[in-house]
């Protein structure tokens, strides 16, 4: 697939991070950098940023809040195209904290928002775009938004928004390409004057076939993270989609040298990928946390007993 | 996605068979039958049909031959409605170890072939037609056939062939889902009174995503293996397709029941999934042979040196 107008986004760090409470070492981040940057990927995410008057430094790892200096550290010296990103979730940062863009080595701010939260996201996207950044919306849990309140928030964004972007995040793993291709058409109809971006999870090893099929109906920008590392089952993983994708800018041959030195040992001591829970949960369509849960039990292999657990949930 | 047509077959012997030489304990094959007749899976192809006097028994498993008295061992006093398959390879059996159908356990046989042996593939199909049995066409590496070959091929088949069904097989996990549209698409226009049949490989995660391609364009027979076994990067997980289909008569509770207790401790001694060696020879569209004999290198996580080696092959 060749489309000029495609942007690619690794969130190895910032996805993965949610694996590690964000204690990566400064050594594995800037391996990656190194590796997206000579891949020619567009942007790296680098972490979340949040305040540390909200959040503990004590219990977060460094890149929950991608300080100015922590990053430059990261970066420095490393030859690169790459813009870098940071996500931020609302009511985990103070717009105080937001540095003017030209202050920052920080190119662009992703907002991270439930249908629910629309108004603070806005808000929040708006914030960072007047201060200089790109900045995008990230619609979470979209396979449990309703549709009324998603065509609502999609109109709100089109009408008040100043964010270039708004992703359809498969938060669950649990979309079919074919509700991949409805949600694309309905942002298509609403968001008239922005682009449509793709974050999905491999819950059941859909990550990447979801990603080329919201290519296919017109996105034009990808998340993917090496190896595919991520929360739970993780995310599209950024070598397959560099390697389906036909602009000549981007070259797998750095992803590919990265992974033997920094993810496989990595692989090793926490665990991602595809497992039998966390495809449950992308069945029925529920974040991965009770997965997440059982994983670190000694039941975390019953999968029948857990499958049962979900089912038997008495709802009226 | 329900369709009442639609019918599912695991092959976790016969292609898991590919990775150990075909030498599965009979308590493996026997507990893999029970799971996939509880959970209503259509047919279970338990290995390759083949001739002692063509390929030898010291060589082999005996899942390579599936002679009747251990096909009737391995089943013994499971209840089950799961009909039997085997595979053959064309030159790999004599039309006298056909036995009649009435005198065999087996329901199905499935005839593997590339477009160019397609003359033998149909006198085989036909043969086992004759002596009543269900048969299938499987077309092998169908990334690589030329498209003209593969019209006359089911041209052929459409004329002269008794098989019920064909497969497009995906043998290098090469395929995109724009590929296997495509193909659908040829399949349908010549194969008017066949239904039509989807093996897919894993190597680019994209097995079950194709799968259910294929099933959206029509496809009405899809092969699963439990937890995705199979040579190289392995299948189509039956787990995933099982929890896509809607039929009610298919339970997925007997496959995550026989994941942990088959599946896991098996992977902990043979090798298949998502690995990157993979994933490279199924984006350069070839066949996984190189990648298998690199896994048993001490270079077999040398992905970069790998993906140059098959770059650089000087062709004219």
């Amino acid at each position: 697939m060749y489309r000029e107008k495609i942007k690619v986004l690794d969130c190895t760090v910032r996805d993965g991070g949610l694996i590690n409470n964000h204690y990566f070492e400064d050594s594995f981040v800037r391996e990656v950098y190194r590796a997206v940057s000579a891949a020619g990927v567009d942007y790296m995410e680098i972490g979340y940023k949040a305040s540390k008057s909200i959040l503990s430094p004590k219990e977060f790892g460094k890149w929950k809040f991608c300080e100015e200096d922590e990053v430059k550290k990261a970066i420095d010296g490393i030859e690169s195209n790459t813009k870098l990103s940071v996500m931020v979730d609302i009511g985990r940062i103070e717009k105080d904290d937001i540095l003017p863009c030209e202050d920052s080595v920080i190119d662009m701010i992703r907002v991270a928002t439930y249908v629910k939260d629309m108004d603070k996201a806005i808000d929040l996207a708006n914030e960072a775009a007047n201060k200089g950044y790109e900045s995008t919306v990230n619609i979470m849990a979209i396979s449990k938004s309703l549709d009324n309140e998603l065509d609502e928030a999609l109109d709100q964004i089109e009408k008040e928004c100043k964010a270039h972007t708004v992703f359809i995040v498969d938060s669950f793993g649990a979309l079919y390409s074919e509700s991949v291709t409805c949600l694309m058409e309905k942002y298509k109809k609403i968001l008239k004057t922005k682009e449509i971006g793709m974050h999905a999870h491999n819950n059941q090893q859909l990550g990447y076939a979801n990603t080329i099929q919201a290519i296919i109906d017109g996105a034009n920008f990808v998340d993917g993270t090496v190896y595919g590392i991520g929360r739970a089952a993780g995310n599209c993983p950024l070598e397959l989609l560099i390697g389906f994708l036909k602009n000549p800018k981007y070259d797998i041959r750095p992803i590919l040298d990265v992974i033997p030195k920094e993810l496989l040992p990595l692989r090793e001591k926490i665990e991602w990928g595809y497992l039998l829970p966390y495809a449950i949960t992308g069945m029925f369509n529920e974040h991965p946390r009770e997965a997440m849960a059982l994983r670190k039990t000694k039941e975390k292999d019953n999968y029948l007993k857990f499958y049962e657990s979900l089912s038997a949930t008495d709802i009226d």
